[in-house]
């Protein structure tokens, strides 16, 4: 690995591709770039990270410099499964130039973000300031083991920084019109409801748990949660499903449930929506029955990074490589930069995704040097501008 | 077979167990009763009906008399399976004295009540009327074979009668407290909601069609749908199960569906039901979303028999042989009674039925005389009561 030129991109994405790292196995993508962040002068240190009912995942962090402002970098090498084979043109870990387009699994999704962010470093002279990266090789799947837990480890060394990128592919349709400031946070309940069983043709001897989880679902679903924020649409929840499983014509059933699934914005914490949850089930008569409310996994925060000297360096940064002006967007899933809002600021700034988690998944070559040009043009004017 | 005495109902009724006739199985059931009422006079027919989605039903017609008033009694001589033989004290299907008790399988739903008509057919004289049977061995499955196409066949024969009873166990606690004179109707329904199926990352791409269906469940729920009758409680419309299946937590689902069940009094009939069921959902704004209503299976008619001289007759028997004038009821589940009601005015007048269905199915010997007694006691003042 050692013959790797860390401050070429396109050799660096391509070594990665050539890595198949499906989560969790890092399939050697880690050793790669804890070799070229060593040749570029970074402290490595390589986390195993385990437990809480989740797979191991091995995950990477890098520090150079000790001075100066501190500009933190996350990503994750590892891809999801290129599903049938026979979707794509050529081996999607062997990766393939044509046409000015450099194809393989993890080329836009987001080991291009990785190579040009560790490139552009390496033109940034070691005493400019603090460059942190934080690697994980679990974003794809449960993400129990990856950045959550690599950025909480990295606080409680000391590490700490003034602005994150997370290398996500954050481009709508061109390299640099969109930059992702804040995402939406995913709150997932399952509801209860319990009555007592009984035969339809006796229904004062039972208690029809139905009627009212009808009516919690009126609850949760007709009243807004909000009419929407600044940078954010209006909060959402949807009921994914109702089950009672109940196959007989002539039986009330003892219990009913629901799910439901809220995509929220920077008005909320899980802890204020579970209450909003809370209030509306009381809003409903349930009579005599029970109801139990179950918030459903981890739900995923919101965020939102402020609107700082940084977003505006950054934006510059990119018009000055694309000639664009990126939108300050809130849009799509849930990311792992929700684990690292808890820090400090953060923002996705990263290649054109359309391809991403697809059969041939590409990018084109010229992305991948602007994309590596905008993260150099970024950091020294951040670095530049003095102590935050 | 010929040396059973068919003016015994306790012989008759240990006979009629010891065939293990689980529906559809006649088991030599209908054989057995054949004999008896050849040996009583009847021309009997056996009918064997098959189709409409159901298995093949032996059935037994019988008539005796040409001439004065006409009752029909119906009955069933299939049973419901034992269950676990461990719960039996003995075999279900040889039947046991003991402590004044006949046990077995059918000693309550209903032999016991076909037997007591037959022994009690024996004492009235050939030429006091005509008294038509229509037995049946499938009451307790389907109930497509048997019963319902028995009544329509005799009354294409050109049979009628002015009076029938059914033989099902009616009284509540004590031998003829009660007689029933009226069923409620059974009336089951599947209604689906259709919406767009999406991710819940984008609601305004998708149609989340569980909110409607939560609105029609409410609506079919809320809304009381009559005060009941003089003879009936009020109709009760019961939501049995709601069911989506969708297991993943971020997609909005395309379609859900509800089944409910209606307990309905002598003011409805099914069509004007699913009149009501189709104003209830038209009272509900489901939006872009498309609602189908289907009925499931064949509903089953609410009747009432008129309070005439006849159900009189039958009271005044009843209280002859135990001193109580029976309740008139109305509930319950559904009975054959509803085909014949058609035809009709229809009773239900048998034994007490605490325990069919269940494990050491019994009745008390004295019951059995006794409701030989009240049928012999009718029929004398029925067929002495003159042209209807």
């Amino acid at each position: 690995m050692t013959d790797i030129a860390a401050d070429d991109p396109v050799q660096l994405l391509k070594a990665l591709i050539a890595c198949p790292s499906v989560t969790p196995e890092a399939a050697g993508a880690l050793d790669l770039l804890d070799s070229a962040l060593s040749g570029l002068g970074f402290a490595t240190t390589r986390l195993l990270f385990e437990g809480d009912g989740s797979y191991p995942v091995d995950n990477l962090f890098a520090i150079r410099g000790t001075s100066g402002r501190r500009l933190l970098f996350a990503g994750h090498t590892d891809v999801v499964p290129p599903g049938d084979l026979s979707d794509w043109t050529a081996d999607p870990f062997t990766p393939r130039e044509a046409d000015g387009k450099l194809y393989g699994r993890g080329a836009a999704d987001m080991k291009s973000g990785i190579a040009a962010f560790i490139a552009a470093a390496a033109a940034i002279p070691a005493d400019a300031g603090t460059i942190l990266l934080a690697i994980t090789n679990d974003e794809e799947a449960d993400a129990i083991n990856g950045t959550d837990k690599l950025v909480a480890w990295a606080k409680g060394q000391g590490h700490a920084f003034d602005f994150a990128i997370v290398g996500e592919p954050s481009s709508a349709a061109l390299l640099g019109d969109s930059i992702k400031i804040g995402r939406r946070g995913s709150f997932s309940g399952l509801i209860t409801v319990e009555g007592i069983q009984g035969h339809v043709a006796y229904p004062h001897k039972a208690n029809n748990p139905l009627p009212t989880l009808a009516r919690i679902v009126s609850a949760l679903s007709d009243a807004p949660i909000d009419q929407g924020t600044e940078h954010f649409p209006a909060s959402n929840l949807e009921v994914t499903t109702i089950d009672v499983g109940n196959p007989v014509s002539n039986v009330i059933p003892a219990r009913g449930t629901l799910r439901f699934n809220i995509r929220y914005n920077d008005l909320w914490t899980p802890d204020t929506l579970a209450e909003w949850v809370r209030d509306r089930i009381a809003s409903v008569d349930i009579g005599e029955g029970k109801v139990r409310f179950e918030i459903s996994g981890t739900p995923s925060r919101s965020f939102l990074s402020p609107l700082s000297a940084e977003v505006e360096t950054l934006s510059a940064a990119i018009q000055a490589v694309t000639g664009r002006r990126p939108e300050l967007s809130t849009g799509g899933g849930t990311s792992d930069a929700r684990f690292i809002a808890q820090y400090g600021p953060v923002v996705e700034c990263g290649l054109v995704g359309p391809s991403m988690h697809k059969a041939d998944e590409h990018i084109a070559l010229e992305d991948l040097t602007g994309l590596t040009a905008i993260y150099r043009a970024f950091m020294t004017r951040f670095f530049a501008s003095g102590p935050a």
